[in-house]
């Protein structure tokens, strides 16, 4: 079906022009901005969350949350401390770099030091649109098993950084950390991991520190060009 | 946009005609199916493994399983004695009409008493394809969090019985079973409701129970007409 692909591919790339274009508009504003991924309830509201108290005083937080229906998840935002922005995609499964640009229109790009965006609670469909983030990371969650690299390749791919969390739960599931970290390693040499649990707070130091370094040396590059 | 409606409106109904006619040829062979849906991870390989053994020697079982890529699932339920057809969706986000209907092909229909249709693990896209079952039904699960048909009211409405996994999980995580339900029960009156552990088997006696009797009356129904 040659038409269809080309639909697709015309979308994509519609897409990405408009990606290229946030990413733009983001760094002259200085804003270094994170695109959190996760299938429904592996905890990236949880993460936001912590994030934003454990940075709180250090760092100004934006953030905008893709959502199918309701504003829970930006108001668990708010309620943290971070400017936030909803975007109700109205039943669409994912966020795309148009919805985001209409989000940074709404937000004051130069009085904040980090931006997060909450994807979509899905592993499939997020995976194939850029947003104009300077980083995509994955939040996986251990009671959704260990397979998840394997059967999702397209999303394991895809990133940065994976934060695995719930790390609390291991000693009550079948979870088999190798295989997983196997199947990650396979799809995506070297990429960066965390183990936390957004319950108990185990792990969390070391995602912020790197988190909080990340933005610093964005900045650094900035100034050096 | 009205193009792209009009595009949308177009596929979804090629693929309503499908699912009909998918489960006419079902009808035709007293087979009653059902399409288990759920996020990634959520226990849906896991009951069907459940159900694929608890339903040894009373049905002759069969299952279409759908991933985006690898055969894990399919395997897992054939190890379980199950007859199965895996349909690999090359990236897509959830299963159709189409796909569903290449897969009945594979299966000889008449020497099975009951079809298990595996979707995509995805909370968001597959609520909107039928694919001529009889029956649709959705797997939650306890660490994905109480607020889950809240913000995913498409798949919690579309469905007719709603199987809560990992109950095992309940001391661990924070989940109010009450706040939950009332999401269930305002979306979709009535439904369906199983509390189960595909891990320690709690609560599985009822749903493979209620499993049968909808087979034993769906064949009662075609004698009656």
């Amino acid at each position: 079906m040659p038409k269809r692909i080309a639909v697709v591919e015309k979308i994509l790339s519609a897409n990405d022009r408009q990606a290229h274009e946030n990413q733009v508009r983001l760094d002259s504003a200085r804003l270094w901005a994170i695109n959190l991924m996760a299938s429904p309830g592996a905890g990236k509201t949880s993460l936001i969350e912590r994030t934003v108290k454990g940075l709180a005083g250090k760092m100004r937080i934006g953030m905008i949350n893709g959502d199918i229906a309701t504003t829970l998840d930006a108001d668990r935002g708010r309620e943290a401390g971070a400017t936030s922005v909803n975007i109700n995609t109205g039943g669409n499964c994912h966020l795309d770099a148009m919805m985001v640009a209409g989000a940074l229109e709404q937000l004051e790009l130069t009085s904040l030091d980090l931006l997060i965006i909450e994807n979509v609670g899905n592993l499939v469909c997020p995976a194939d649109f850029k947003l104009g983030t300077h980083l995509n990371a994955l939040v996986a969650s251990i009671p959704e098993g260990d397979d998840k690299p394997y059967k999702y390749p397209g999303m394991y791919r895809g990133v940065q950084a994976v934060v695995i969390n719930k790390i609390d739960l291991l000693p009550y599931v079948p979870f088999r950390m190798q295989y997983f970290k196997t199947g990650i390693e396979v799809l995506n040499p070297g990429v960066r991991q965390f183990e936390v649990s957004c319950q108990s707070g185990v792990g969390l130091t070391e995602w912020l520190d790197w988190l909080e370094k990340q933005v610093l040396q964005y900045r650094q590059n900035l100034k050096d060009k």
